[in-house]
């Protein structure tokens, strides 16, 4: 069980128009994360991310995990450091051009901290051929840190110079073969974001300096975002913005919308197997380049996305799946008559039996007594808990009753022990609902 | 579950005296990983990690979270890319000299791929400052990449220039406060080792360019180490080697030993919140330095040493606790007088009861039906499953029997279902207990 008062939380109040490390704050996310104490900046779009962030990433991490690994997905970790000479092969080294942070050994060797892994996966599978048909299809995907230097980083983790992402390859033997994992890794994404109730939509999208034949971007509407999508009110349909504003799929008009990339998924072909001799031999004898496809879903973007599209100006909210902690729990403050009849234990005993009931590793205790409850509950709200339990002056009755206070600002409940486990089972057993349903229809 | 044909696993034959990639073969533990399609060089010192070593780092990485979070510690993540003025503060740059990664971004401004992460950290300390003694002490621990320019990377991941590591840094108020927290993350350090079994050594160490008052390496015997320490055969005292061959402890003789230096930690004292100022205001409201301490394992090198320390020549062996699958499942050959009594069904009937009995997500099947078993067995053990389960001629008795071969050489016992997942329990309690008891004895 963790206590308030231990974690590593520094929260600090940004005047307006006020600047931290030099660096203006564009936007909600970027300001509320600061101010909670859960990401710092070390200097333009570097960041170091504070343990509850570092929380909710782990869960984010976990989901993609889960949803990837499901279908066959596996794991794998390509160095940072790329090799120049690769991106030579592609083409891709003077085309990247000043977003390349490039790097040279002590020995004069060239590498750059790479912004994308599709030369570094092809290398490897010409480094490990002749590949046979027999052995493929492959579906690869690591987790971990990426490098672009963005003129201009802005909008916090929205648009960073390091950042983490979940980057995935598959690499099959025919085109056929590609576009049916091209499909399947579409429902792991339509999972994960449905996973998080987020309403994502996948747009078609010009494949640029990546190159392949086929892509999408899958976007998140939100006022600060820098791309822009035409969504149809009427069938869901979305797009990138054009000239039309006519609904490509029902003909009604759309409605333009900011919206933030969080993913992307490429069908590559032979784009970048061709220069790396990334080759398998087919049935047939002949040898031939793989077909490959990839596809990404930036993290650290995805969690400030999130939280940019669920926010106020004035309070974080999180998906429920990635809040830091499920559940928080104030008790009395200290001295009080609530205090002196059950003080701080009755406070535990409640946060262990959400531990064992549905919670596990994930309650945490407001243990700042000298707080009163009401200071607590405004501070609680503002780091968006999705279920705040106090434990007050209800707890001294017979049988003793808890306050249930769920974000997003329904009156709170007093309920028993039983009560209180009873409705936060269902209550998350009703967005799992949710969740099912929803997948049929993250709008596309 | 897994099927081993499914795995993306590059098997490779290196002949004696050949290179890969331009580097030599000097270790098992690096021939081996490589052969068996678990790592793969992608230039001097730097690899890619392939699947089944990427899930043994996976199950390393939760060994050392739990371990870590029992007594605390709370993980962030801070930057690779450590500003070089927070390393000139500190009269670090040029103390490191040429094993520092610098990068200069598009603006000039000039950064390094972090080795380790003092100055980053003291740097956050004093970012957030005033800090309150009131506030302290924090346990802070990162899980990520570091980066070293070795002159000779070598012994394949025993000495990268990218690698893994967990750094855990800790604040204090005062000098006692550092040393009990270096105290409880020393116990969390053997309770980890221990975990492992691994017969890691705690010796008293030189600070050298990191600073400090008290210091100590935690080192693993393994020939191939480029360590050397003095361990008394009487005592289990172990100390760096010195000119005299007496142990400190007791005065019998000690045997000198080679070792692999996995892990360290250090009481820092002022050493970098000094130059760094990393402040805080004590109770009497004067400012002084907060007083550190820091900590690290080597994640990569602790695999790749733990392989070291238990392969043979011929066979990877694995610590328990993070083989890539606890068990294999081998089924009869196709067209075999078993495969037409029980086919394949039979074979995922006992993976998905393992499943369910204590090896969940932790079963591979080998289903490669046009080897034979005798191939399959051979190949399994170079791959050092701790259990591996045949589905052979005994499962067409009544009631079907199964054996079991455990890694390390025991003649297989043949089994019912039952007495199968019997066995597998009291194997692993016995082990666990072991755990228990070394607890009290890794070597000092």
């Amino acid at each position: 069980m963790r206590f308030v008062s231990q974690i590593f939380q520094p929260v600090v109040s940004i005047p307006k128009g006020a600047t931290i490390k030099n660096i203006e704050i564009t936007c909600k996310s970027q300001k509320l994360l600061v101010e909670c104490g859960l990401v710092r900046p070390t200097s333009a779009g570097l960041f170091t991310i504070l343990p509850l962030a570092r929380r909710a990433i782990s869960k984010l991490e976990n989901i993609i995990h889960t949803c990837l690994e499901e279908v066959g997905a596996q794991r794998l970790s390509l160095p940072c450091l790329t090799s120049a000479r690769l991106w030579e092969k592609s083409g891709r080294l003077d085309d990247v051009g000043p977003e390349l942070i490039k790097v040279e050994d002590r020995h004069g060797k060239k590498y750059l901290l790479a912004p994308t892994h599709e030369e570094a996966i092809a290398d490897l599978f010409a480094d490990i051929s002749p590949l046979s048909y027999k052995q493929l299809p492959f579906l690869l995907y690591q987790i971990g840190n990426k490098y672009r230097d963005e003129h201009r980083p802005k909008h916090g983790l929205l648009r960073a110079r390091e950042f983490s992402m979940m980057d995935a390859y598959s690499a099959h033997a025919t085109h056929t073969c590609a576009s049916r994992a091209y499909d399947t890794v579409t429902e792991a994404y339509r999972k994960i974001f449905s996973t998080l109730h987020l309403p994502v939509h996948r747009v078609q999208a010009p494949s640029g300096d990546m190159g392949g034949s086929l892509s999408h971007e899958w976007q998140l509407p939100a006022q600060v975002g820098e791309d822009s999508l035409a969504v149809c009110p009427s069938c869901s349909h979305a797009a990138l913005s054009t000239d039309s504003s006519t609904c490509q799929q029902c003909g009604r008009e759309t409605k333009e919308v900011n919206s933030i990339e969080v993913g992307h998924t490429f069908v590559l072909g032979s784009r970048y197997s061709e220069p790396l001799q990334a080759n398998y031999i087919a049935a047939d004898g002949a040898t031939a380049s793989v077909h490959m496809a990839c596809y990404g879903i930036g993290i650290t973007r995805l969690l400030s996305a999130s939280i940019e599209c669920l926010s106020s100006e004035k309070a974080l909210r999180w998906p429920l799946a990635i809040a830091p902690y499920s559940a928080l729990v104030i008790g009395p403050k200290e001295g009080s008559k609530e205090w002196l009849g059950h003080g701080f234990d009755r406070v535990q005993a409640i946060a262990r039996q959400l531990e064992q009931h549905g919670f596990r590793d994930d309650v945490i205790v407001d243990d700042r007594h000298a707080l009163t409850i009401g200071k607590r509950l405004v501070m609680a709200d503002r780091m968006g808990y999705p279920y705040i339990i106090v434990c007050g002056r209800g707890a001294l009755e017979s049988p003793p009753r808890y306050e249930l206070h769920r974000a997003g600002g329904e009156a709170p409940l007093l309920l028993t022990v039983g009560e209180l486990l009873h409705t936060l089972r269902q209550d998350r057993e009703n967005r799992e609902i949710d969740v099912e349903y929803s997948e049929t229809r993250v709008g596309e």
